[in-house]
């Protein structure tokens, strides 16, 4: 009998994506599902980046060099100057998506028994990375009460072993939404200096802080030689399917590393080089209206959260997730319950359970991760079916004992 | 200090793309150079593919399926079955070029520490998704003398062990451009069904076969649980800049398990599916003209490199890659010295040193690897600067030593 290996089945199987037979379920039964599951933004790709893949002159579509053509990548020189980092070309490699560079950091920087700290919840797919590399992930609980902040310093040195190889952060974060703070960079900075970690930062939502200002890990002094930007033009551009991403850095060693493992899979995607070139050309007043659009719509989820009975969601500074507290039983439970048990005027939605972003088991279970990446017409007519489904929901937990339960976390 | 991982450190640097320095430095005093060097084809991308990105109606470039689009692999299904392999979409996993469905393979078969077995001379970067994976590659050795034919059956199981799990083969083969007989598949179904082996399988050339008939891995009855089939768009439609591939398996174990690696890097890039849709759609007869050109070239360079003093070079079947023996005594040097000491009424060529092919230290110290990717007048003129080169090589070995040196490999 021939076996599948150990690690493809340590593998967790994607908690945004183990829903999809539910919806589809549902659907076939005629029920509209509102996605609020998948960080799939409805905002259009700018025409004008689709434009540049229609009307490029393509006899041959080529191999592209390793790290991604040289002409995309002072491109991107002059993208990273406007957020304030300072890069050279020869510090980036252009990835197949965000994914590919974080797979990039791990094999690279981290050997099988090393161990990476998470605040949590975190990204789901760093699960992932980490098995197919056999790394362990050590979370540390971040906590809706303060809007998951930053774990303070102590709670990182109690889990730092010789093990300890890297911190991953995702600022803003998905899934929380959360901006990581001037001083908190400067605490991760302290605590990479001190115990000689990595720190991969995770950048994908840069574009979208709403309140404070952001601080990439690149903008630290003194951290060059300890920073992996893993950065994507996913939801920047509204280019999720084009499956383009950098991984940068200013560590030689690292840099040098990451070209072998980029040599090995040939280049990146020719097309989507040619979109992500025409990206930094667009104005700079592009993002604001896709700004403006998310941060209304937050406003929105939020106060519409907040105001149901036992609900809380606190206000995530970034990107375009938020992590509400439901008054409820189980998160997984109610999210499947949702698509197959539930309709409210014929409408459902689909939402993510926190468990899957959380590595501490049994955290999370009263969570649920919403991205808002629907028009405020939907999103508001999906907080109706929310609302409904809670005061209808069998594993429903009454407000008095939600609390409770809510420390106990 | 900050360390890179170990595996990171034993990540071999590509042997096709390590003399580009050179090239490039060539390049800068004004010299031509003939690139023999990389499988990039001159061959023009179909404009029919091409425009159906075009004319693409995108609003939104969302993620796909992490399987890749059904509309794309239904009609893979058409594909493979025009050459014989009988596959439902739901055995078919789009990939990031052919190297993410050998990367699946590796990490979804094999744990670290296991050992896969591959007749040598092989795909250099066959290597770094092993160092990436752990896992052991086990060498044996295919010779000049004989075309590089499939090693006899009791070559394989000197080296199987416990830790054996699988063989890779590549059918037409790069390097060499060998193309397996029916006899020989057979063989290797022997062995994997009595040693318990999965059978990987890349055939990304299929389409490129000029003698004898071309048996897929899936076409050997009772191996559908054994048989994993790398593919990809890169060579069959010179997309290679699309970085399009499928992983392809019966073994619903498998499927399941590397669908969990698929998601974990959420979709394989969307504008290149679009391109590889329209291309099952091509007429049959699209494939005529390519593999006419590419065998009219692959009698050009045989019986020229044949012609030299001291040359040796076997007519290789399929795909189109040669490799030649030649009456010098170490290919990395000869190599390095077409580019930086030698033109030819300024002109020169660059070539893959076979070394770089080897799993076995030492062996095609004397051969290189041509990809016959230039027209034939360029070709021809690549030929006249190796065959001047030879005449002046410093390291240049007579021909009675020379067949002496190959009797030695």
């Amino acid at each position: 009998m021939l076996q599948i290996s150990t690690r493809a089945g340590a593998m967790p199987a994607s908690p945004i994506r183990k829903l999809v037979p539910y919806a589809e379920a549902a659907k076939r039964k005629g029920i509209h599902v509102y996605h609020l599951n998948i960080g799939q933004p409805d905002v259009e790709t700018p025409p004008a980046i689709l434009d540049a893949v229609r009307n490029a002159d393509i006899r041959v579509l080529e191999y592209s060099h390793s790290a991604g053509n040289e002409s995309y990548r002072r491109k991107l020189v002059e993208y990273y100057k406007k957020v304030g980092i300072d890069v050279d070309h020869n510090e980036i490699i252009i990835t197949t998506g965000g994914s590919e560079a974080i797979m990039f950091g791990f094999f690279t920087c981290l050997n099988p028994g090393d161990e990476v700290i998470i605040p949590e919840p975190f990204y789901a797919n760093y699960n992932g990375f980490a098995v197919a590399a056999g790394v362990g992930v050590v979370p540390i609980t971040s906590h809706i009460e303060n809007g998951f902040a930053l774990p303070p310093i102590a709670d990182f040195e109690k889990v730092i072993t010789p093990k300890t190889k890297a911190i991953i952060i995702c600022n803003p974060n998905n899934p929380t939404g959360y901006l990581y703070s001037r001083e908190e960079m400067e605490a991760l900075k302290t605590i990479c200096l001190e115990h000689n970690l990595f720190l991969f930062s995770d950048e994908a939502y840069r574009e979208f802080c709403y309140d404070g200002a952001y601080v990439s890990a690149l903008h630290l002094d003194g951290m060059d030689q300890h920073v992996v930007l893993m950065d994507t033009v996913s939801k920047r551009y509204s280019a999720c399917g084009a499956r383009l991403g950098a991984f940068v850095t200013k560590n030689k060693d690292v840099y040098g590393a990451a070209m072998k493992f980029a040599q090995a899979r040939l280049s990146p995607p020719g097309l989507a080089q040619i979109l992500g070139e025409a990206a930094v050309d667009l104005p700079d007043s592009y993002f604001d209206e896709p700004k403006a659009e998310y941060q209304s719509r937050r406003d929105l989820l939020v106060s519409r959260l907040n105001a149901m009975e036992g609900v809380f969601c606190p206000n995530p500074g970034g990107a375009f997730y938020a992590i509400a507290r439901l008054p409820i039983d189980n998160a997984d439970t109610f999210c499947q319950w949702l698509l197959e048990s539930f309709s409210h005027n014929n409408k459902t939605l689909m939402l993510a359970p926190a468990t899957g972003f959380y590595g501490t088991v049994g955290l999370g279970k009263n969570e649920v991760r919403l991205a808002y990446v629907l028009n405020k017409q939907d999103l508001s007519a999906a907080m109706d079916c929310l609302e409904a489904a809670l005061k209808v929901y069998p594993g429903h937990i009454p407000l008095s004992s939600t609390t409770e339960h809510a420390v106990t976390f």
